[in-house]
């Protein structure tokens, strides 16, 4: 039976925290003073209680799902690229020459392109890119929903597929990132909804928009909050979503949910897949335990969702700010990393090393 | 000719760091918002420079050498491990059971051991050791210098003629990372003379000392300056590294020079390895713009160190303290994906981007 919405909520199972201990005295007999991998460890752990306590560990084989769609708030004037930008860079995606192409290849790690929803039509068939449009861009959301509820459902079944097919192709994890013109300003609207973060605290440059145009995008996030109020002030999380995600940000949240459910780690980009994974923590949460944060974000509002989402901050501080999947690219390495220290190291008794007491 | 004491100060060429423009231009005619890749565009500068101008950058092929070496001041009881550690941990290193080993085969490193001096005698022939051997363990430096002027120098040319190795055998780059029981009070010691900071804030816990015992470290620290009061109030930078290094902590202060030389990307491990930078900087400042410093050390004085070497932070703030040279494993995929940047990506005119002016 495949994972939809009506199931979903019973098959995302919470992880077992105690294997994080179980995990944790596995390190400590290891051939190395306690603690001494730091983060390293905490992530071992951390793949040891998602797989429910499987071994060894795995991490070798890696997809990773750049999601694109456009986004009707782009009409606000909220981007310091035009929307056009969006179809062209997934043009650049198939061509192999965007950031993600790169460090995909660098990393070992399998790109798959979605377009959940490019404004200008479907692309032609191309063996990188799936066809998975939710319509044409989303509304504008600062003049109502960005998307009805079926739709969201729709995209949300769509992100738990493609971690269905993830799971039968064999692969270990799967990376998330995004393109989309405007979604900075969506996943600004999402943070400030779901955490009661002020727009003013959550927005920030995005791609490159100039310090003057903050105040307008957070004056936008207002408007779109009083013209979707029941949505903004209600808790049904769908209604959030719905009303200020985009289609590649609900995608992503299937995806979430799907890699929950399938016990499969799932390497968070940076801002605007940290807003698509705190919206499937909304809708189901017992899926935080399989998310793995992998660059920290600069923009404002990033802070306030690692503090809230608990547990697990980002791993690397990069000072990136290119989305695509890129800062999960490079964190995919470090679970393999950590995979290895856990599957492959001697213990003290193994070696003949002394332990210190 | 090879490099040598005598003429590695000519060897070494400052890095021309309007190269690191030249690289900053072209990264930006590439297809992502200006900057938005934050450390990893500083890390590509930082690669096109150090290969004088040459592209493509190169980081594939990499080799990691792991230098060990016993201490004398372990007599001072300033470890939390007996010395017969270092010499078991060799034995786990030639099993393949170290985080070093594991973390370089992940990351497609390959591992050289070299025996700087540990003590208990030669180690049997093995295809991983590299017998580099300066004595039977340092003397005690809390009591006159750790070694002579002259052994120093012999532990440095090791270290240079390792980096002629790597370059002969078409390595891209080189890590590097060490074991040896007491070191950190070595590095420590090497911190407080080159960068004029009290005992106590260079001293830290080590592989595992008690809170207690931080102040018994600092206090032999003291006597160590009282005995070698020249080299540590003199301003002879290899005076100080005979009185207060290690053998495994000169061969890496030879093999950044090395490196430096045959211009090497050389990533430094953790706090011993960047007393061992800092020390090849001290004996040629020129050196400084040849090294990545890969992950944060917690260590008090590391810290002070990075501001005093200047430019490049370390990359991985993971709270890792194991040394072996983990931290710079675990960078060493960064530096790829970096060149891989640099190497790859496309250019707004070639994928007929708009570009944010």
């Amino acid at each position: 039976m495949s994972l939809n919405w009506k199931n979903i909520a019973d098959a995302v199972r919470p992880v077992d925290t105690a294997l994080y201990d179980v995990a944790q005295a596995h390190l400590d007999s290891l051939t190395k003073p306690r603690g001494s991998l730091g983060r390293l460890e905490e992530l071992a752990c951390r793949l040891f209680a998602i797989s429910g306590g499987k071994t060894p560990l795995r991490a070798d084989r890696a997809v990773m799902y750049t999601v694109a769609g456009d986004h009707g708030v782009t009409e606000e004037g909220v981007t310091l690229y035009p929307q056009a930008v969006t179809r062209q860079m997934v043009a650049n995606f198939l061509g192999g020459g965007a950031g993600i192409n790169v460090l995909c290849h660098a990393n070992r790690i399998d790109l798959r392109v979605v377009d959940a929803g490019c404004a200008g039509g479907p692309y032609a068939p191309h063996p990188l890119i799936l066809d998975r449009r939710m319509g044409d861009g989303t509304a504008n959301f600062a003049q109502g929903p960005a998307m009805s509820r079926e739709t969201c459902v729709r995209a949300l079944e769509v992100g738990m597929a493609l971690a269905e097919d993830a799971a039968r192709d064999g692969y270990d994890c799967v990376g998330m990132g995004e393109l989309g013109i405007g979604n900075s300003t969506s996943a600004a609207a999402l943070y400030a909804t779901y955490f009661h973060i002020a727009p003013e605290d959550a927005v920030g440059p995005g791609a490159g928009l100039p310090r003057g145009g903050l105040a307008h995008k957070a004056a936008v996030i207002r408007r779109a909050f009083a013209a979707n109020a029941t949505a903004h002030e209600g808790s049904d999380p769908l209604d959030k979503l719905a009303a200020f995600g985009g289609f590649e940000i609900a995608v992503k949240a299937g995806l979430v949910l799907g890699c929950a459910a399938l016990r499969l780690p799932l390497v968070v980009d940076g801002f605007i897949s940290t807003a698509a994974f705190a919206a499937a923590c909304a809708l189901c949460p017992a899926a935080a335990g399989y998310g793995i944060l992998s660059h920290c974000s600069a923009e404002p509002g990033y802070a306030a969702a690692v503090a809230a989402l608990g547990g697990f901050p980002p791993l690397l501080p990069l000072g990136m700010r290119l989305g695509e999947g890129t800062g999960a690219a490079l964190a995919i390495p470090l679970l393999r990393s950590a995979a290895a220290v856990y599957n492959s190291m001697a213990t003290f008794a193994e070696a003949g090393v002394d332990s210190a007491s």
